[in-house]
């Protein structure tokens, strides 16, 4: 347990729930090219909740308060790129999103008129999360 | 995003509740030494319900039903080794907890009996945990 292990890569993702209404999606600048919660990689050094504050604001140019973390998804399949496990928080904010930085574009959505593709499993986190709200059952390991 | 950036280790550790009463602690061989949750790093390309299961196993012997995932732990000092990040089970088990693998003892314990000393964070993750048995309060991010 000396040595350092390889272990899959650690992101976060935030469900922005927008005092105006909807939560906030972002366009990406980036491959794969769709719709996204915004999020990122957590920095060695950095917690969780510090990266998902600052992934929020670089995204969207909103100051975030974190209310819970949701869950965490971690099927190696989730990213096309690397395995990723990423912890996803839902947090609120005022204001209007922005987009910056890897974000062509950010917007509030509302459930029934969620922006097509959806990329990674993003898809399958918001539904998840709507379930929750409706019900308060969070999604079973 | 195509570089891959350097980010925490990623862990599980598990809070196996014991059908015969208690939850099972284990004795670390390895340094720190002391008494802590089973759990262990996740593989990459292994999701943390997989690991957590694996290591459950290694550490205790015990086939462990997953119940739910419980918090993620994240603070960059929670682990003088590495920046570790650990995604906390809850699970339940059937028998008798056996040491194994990194693990001198794996025994049952109730709360106002746990050993000393808990490495880590444990004892923080045992107070958040007992206290979301009486009050259903998660922690907050």
């Amino acid at each position: 347990m000396s040595e350092k292990p390889r272990t899959p890569l650690l992101t976060v993702d935030i469900i922005i729930e927008i005092s105006s209404g909807g939560i906030v999606l972002i366009e990406r600048k980036n491959s794969p090219h769709g719709w996204a919660l915004p999020g990122g990689f957590v920095d060695y050094g950095e917690c969780l909740e510090s990266a998902a504050v600052r992934e929020a604001k670089e995204e969207t140019c909103l100051d975030v308060t974190l209310i819970e973390q949701f869950h965490v998804y971690s099927d190696p399949l989730r990213d096309p790129r690397h395995h990723t496990v990423s912890t996803v928080f839902v947090a609120i904010a005022d204001g209007t999103p922005q987009g910056a930085d890897d974000a062509k574009i950010a917007r509030a959505f509302v459930e029934n008129e969620l922006p097509n593709p959806l990329v990674f499993d993003h898809s399958q986190i918001l539904t998840d999360y709507f379930k929750y709200k409706q019900t308060g059952q969070r999604p079973k390991p």
